[in-house]
């Protein structure tokens, strides 16, 4: 349906597509399922180096710009990390200076341009979240605004049905997690839990129930999962687990799933519950999550990863409510790390 | 935070916003909430009498075009009928000709004005729906596209807590069979079924569970309920018993909501399960469905509503499948009818 849903869009601005798609496609069949015209710009990006930068969105705004002046609209093809990266560009395409400026809440100007995201892997919602998570110089932290929202999302769970083993349950239990940290933190609501637990149930489908593991039928709860897990989260907010991710991402460059994983094990006494059934699934899928590998880690390697963490008081806000000083302090952070 | 969502759309066309509130809400409290700065146009509408008429979008559109020129946005506060208006108001203020020209899908040339929808009725779906359903010369038929959307919508659940008892069982039943009808449909799918499953557990909690009744709680439940009905039927599609309501509502000037309840308890045969929890929610709140109304009916009305109810080809391909015509003809049309 892409050729389509472009077709109308096509005649907004200098009149051509810009499609980031993962580079790990490059060369294989779904490329040549994407109807790119000769006016259109397809850039590959490499996401399996790092997540998305500031530098990165800044340098491809400048390239596009440079070669062909603004574009009709930005397709991404891909995961949460190109799904971010279209949302991203869109905005700083139309917003000047570095991306850097407005990493945090309501900081962009004025409405990006068109943008459209295919998900090739399911679970971080970041087809339908209102931010685009950057890692800048200083933090990571989103371009948060409702104009970071999809124009429209195309869902189609046969682009899933690759993702390796790993990829499947990490990025699964990204979703998993977003539901369990809406559903225990403060700013939880009828609209984000009515969300939250459905894709709970979902997720128990896909990774837990009887019929679990990796079925074309599967595939699709994983997406509707993936969708109702971001849109409770956006709504409420997240917590301690990704609080503690963005510190391992920031300082360690793990990626954000496999953060969330390593570090969700490990918060059975805040989040008791999910994490029991987070081992459960674990143990059902064979995945083998490292242990120990905070011994392995400087005393200042685990102040920088806490001062991060520290810094995202909505986080602990959701977890702790508005006192979540009494509770949360570097030092409290630190032992966190230190389970790890 | 209704003026802070407004501020920046007031900068467009002609800077004013058109405010369609229901008439019940004339000189209530309510009214005195909504800042309506001086070059504003607050329009109430009596809907009491009779569901949006295409002449009614094509009077109030004239009216709005004549007085002031292009509005910056159209604000519904009110239930279905009300975000049905705001949202054929918004679409035909930029497409030329009467409203009876784009009943169908995708029939509308142009995006609409921006459209904000504050629901003070849940039930309907109307808040999140891809259609603004009107009433014709010769169908009813909604105008049906990606711009019909509203932009934003505002849920509130005080808004629906004095709702009066009848109203908020009949638009909760609409949720309800939408959610009926798009689980037995044959274009039910990942997507849709999630959305339904979990309004209609919302369902059972406002209106059979232990806690149900009216409360704070519920009044939240069936908000997002309405919502997440609504896109279950969006992304699937209704069936037998909106076919008949249509009709009823056609020819008779039946209630949309109530129509649905008149129809579909005597659709045991084809929504089972649902019919019969349906009952157990009219006994358990006392509702009085009125029975042997086709005792009352000419031949000649019967007729009439069949010929409405046939002509809705989507409804019943939705329930019986491709073959449908193997099915359903005007005589089995009249057969329902005769057992209302």
């Amino acid at each position: 349906m892409l050729d389509e849903i472009l077709a109308p869009v096509r005649r907004e601005n200098k009149q051509y597509i810009v499609f980031v798609v993962d580079y790990y496609f490059k060369g294989k069949d779904l490329v040549s399922r994407i109807s790119v015209k000769p006016e259109d710009l397809l850039l590959f990006e490499d996401v399996d180096q790092h997540e998305p930068t500031t530098e990165q969105i800044d340098r491809l705004r400048d390239k596009i710009l440079a070669e062909k002046g603004l574009p009709s609209g930005v397709v991404g093809i891909g995961g949460g990390s190109i799904m971010d990266i279209a949302k991203a560009v869109s905005l700083m395409l139309t917003n000047e200076g570095s991306s850097t400026l407005y990493q945090g809440l309501n900081l962009i100007k004025k409405p990006g341009i068109y943008h459209l995201g295919v998900p090739t892997i399911s679970g971080t919602g970041a087809e339908c979240s209102s931010t685009a998570v950057l890692t800048g110089p200083v933090k990571k932290l989103g371009l948060k605004c409702e104009w970071t929202v999809f124009n429209q999302v195309i869902l189609d769970p046969d682009l899933i049905a690759s993702v390796p083993d790993d990829w499947w349950f990490n990025t699964g239990m990204d979703t998993y997690i977003h539901c369990i940290e809406s559903e225990n933190g403060t700013l939880n609501n009828a609209f984000s839990h009515a969300y939250a637990e459905q894709a709970l149930s979902l997720c128990r489908d896909v990774y837990l129930n009887e019929n679990s593991g990796r079925s074309a039928e599967n595939d699709d709860k994983l997406m509707v999962a993936s969708l109702m897990g971001g849109l409770s989260l956006s709504y409420s907010e997240v917590g301690v687990c990704h609080a503690l991710s963005y510190g391992l991402s920031k300082i360690l460059d793990y990626r954000h799933c496999y953060a969330n994983c390593v570090a969700f094990q490990h918060l059975e006494d805040i989040y008791t519950r999910g994490v029991r059934e987070f081992k459960q699934m674990v143990t059902k899928h064979k995945i083998n999550l490292p242990q120990n590998l905070a011994a392995g880690w400087s005393d200042e390697t685990i102040n920088r990863m806490a001062e991060v963490a520290y810094n995202l008081p909505h986080m602990w806000h959701q977890a702790f409510g508005e006192n979540w000083k009494d509770k949360v302090s570097i030092d409290y952070i630190k032992g966190l790390y230190k389970r790890l």
